[in-house]
């Protein structure tokens, strides 16, 4: 196969008693599963849970650190200094670390949560933290990233491997954003219009803007939305889109 | 010399702008710290600081796993099943493994911390759960229990080194274990007794009970309380009583 | 009619973006809601959303207090000491309350949650001063207690109305307890068999215990289990069992 | 006395085993406290505690409701929506509201803390939904506020009283804020010229800003930091000096 990419979702966001998304549906589908650390989300048993489930369909394992905010969900842009969001990355790592090898298995990446990785995709200085956290606790994880972001480039300063992530339901802006969740046209609902972005970003990394603009892109890993519905049909649908253009899917090396 | 003793104290055990313990007096004194792990004290940045300081000390570093109980203190007898003890120890050492890993350091024990210790030391079934998650965390780590407690052998039992504790401030029952703090007697606010406790302990191997009897008992590792005034006071009254009967100070091998 | 009873249902229970039960649903069949306050679940945006919609409805509403414990949602027996319940109650209860105010209302009563609600219903000690709670804040407040237990006792002893509270679908002991969850029996799974026990409370303050012994129970409110599969169900099956059996549906006067 | 003015101290900022200020040693001083509400620190007993000291003392009650982040004591500012505000406030002034009610007392007023306090000064519609939340719960309840602010504005917006705030050790820029903390001159070190700024700004109603501008300000209650060194002197340094100023000391009126 001429192209490979990587499918990855967020899991393991339930606490307690209540339940967020469908991780034993949406397992089969992925590649890789980056999992909540308890800050944002995730208690230990869930944790626990949540790589036993993983680790049965040979998905990847990744550490989803979040900011200490259970009320929001990681979802509000708390103002954390760069030294604060290292601790913060060091120890939700090394929790999600230990439970991997509590079950002889490791970690293979790590990607940041909701306001943490939005923040961060834009800060250089959080970016750089956060990566140097990743790195220092062990230099063999990969780093999940926004592509074309802060992150990306923090990633390789530090000397970590790095993989874009790229959205096959939102839109971008010419400078290779997001468009804002508040914006109209920042969500594409239609799956036909979703599956020919990831498509072009895959064989031609290009997208289009939506000021209609081509951009560059590199498509090394593609965000699953676990907890929308419709989450494991879409899941089926890209898979079939990718192996009939012939399109490989596995996670990225480090 | 003909015997040695470990100094163990708890640390970490702020939390956000609120302080806990005179860690940095302390430290020049000890040569093990139970830092905490965030469940019932201790924050990233908290942690961060009292592995470097333990590292700037050569005190070696330990993890000090608890309920999760910020407003408790992790002194609650929260009933928790084996099977969540196991999966809080798991998460809570991971994360300070990695607090030392981001420093190049080591974890070299663990010890539980309030109810979590004093359940564990009379239940069996809670005892093994603890054990076995630091094994499987990582089995090169010593475990800290109360000499003669159920954690000792489960330590064993799981294939763990084991350092046993001993108190120089509490008095201890017939059948070794402390006399509850309700009780008349529990604590020895005599120092000149407590250092007579603590020598007969490490060259006899010998305490006295309550009840006036002698009782067996393996001294690995002293539990200096690092919260309570007197403490650093304590902590050199000890160390010179040590010094003099030809004791040594130093950490536990694994 | 010649008798009347309440059926009350746990709410609120929604803790930021995490969903328990339906309370939508069920809130058109149910009389009484008793409204999580932030300890076991409930984020101020829920207590309020709660609040709004028990109104729209004309249920009356309750404050459901419980354990400060959100990874266990109140169902972990955390010793606490009375002064501990009181203080914990008396927040928990001003909370709804305050809520209830901004929307010119007012609490009708309080139900204590999970394993507070059963600690007390068993250790007078407690029972007392959660009572004493509830009464220091609003002595018109009715207290919801399981039928027959410390926590009748003490509603009466502080001068509180209280209203006793049955369960449809759980089996009863000789002592008037019910069959705690763990043991075989406990549960009542049979629709039919639930409702028959629901109208002979009612109408003969009678139940027939796991023993076969006939003993006598208040059957003031009834408890709706609104986060279990069936709720909405099993509540349009017992108000037609109740109507058909000429028993009026109402709340419980202080 | 021809002008008086309020001395308000923040209290009841302890968490569990976690102390914080000296609320016994400043309450004599003082003639309002801002009680903390559990969100940013305080818990149950500790709200008991402090009212119950208060009320000893004579000291005006406060409710001092902040944002949800006890790691960060209510200090970074979080972004939250006006409707986000509008519930933290309402249940953290109940849960207040209620220890006073069961101590017989009633609250006075309500100063936000931290955070919540700096983003409503200069946040119009934040600013309104704090007012509006205090006076949904009970409109007779004094709004502290800085002097100058938005927080001004929207108490009278709608309905409330409001009481001016001002400080002694900090410098004001041009527009009547506060010079930043992150600044150079920000803070007043010399309790001398801590001591002229109050006075001057009570009898003339003057400040001195940072440029060398004379600018208005409405002195109704000064803010005593308790938590800092030298609070307890200060405090009785500055009656002194109100007192040789003829200048009386108490609370504001709704």
């Amino acid at each position: 196969m001429a192209w490979t990419i990587d499918l990855n979702c967020d899991m393991g966001e339930s606490f307690g008693v209540w339940v967020m998304g469908h991780d034993l549906d949406v397992l089969p589908h992925v590649t890789s599963a980056n999992i909540a650390c308890g800050f944002h989300a995730g208690d230990p048993a869930t944790m626990r849970k949540t790589v036993e489930a993983a680790l049965r369909h040979g998905v990847a394992l990744g550490a989803h650190p979040g900011l200490p905010d259970l009320m929001g969900f990681g979802r509000r842009s708390i103002p954390v200094r760069p030294d604060e969001a290292y601790d913060m990355v060091v120890v939700q790592v090394g929790a999600l670390a230990a439970v991997a090898a509590s079950q002889n298995a490791r970690l293979h990446h790590v990607k940041a949560h909701g306001a943490l990785y939005n923040m961060a995709s834009r800060q250089r200085e959080l970016a750089m933290a956060i990566a140097q956290a990743v790195h220092d606790v062990d230099n063999t994880l990969v780093l999940y990233a926004l592509a074309g972001s802060a992150q990306v480039d923090a990633a390789r300063e530090v000397g970590l491997a790095v993989a874009q992530e790229v959205f096959a339901d939102r839109s971008y802006q010419d400078d290779g954003s997001l468009t804002p969740r508040t914006q109209p046209g920042a969500m594409i609902e239609d799956v036909d219009a979703s599956v020919r972005q990831v498509l072009r970003m895959v064989t031609e990394g290009k997208i289009r803007s939506q000021q209609g603009t081509d951009i560059s892109v590199q498509a090394d890993t593609l965000c699953i939305h676990g907890d929308q519905p419709g989450a494991v049909e879409f899941a089926k649908v890209i898979r079939q889109a990718l192996a009939e253009a012939d399109i490989g899917v596995g996670t990225v090396d480090a």
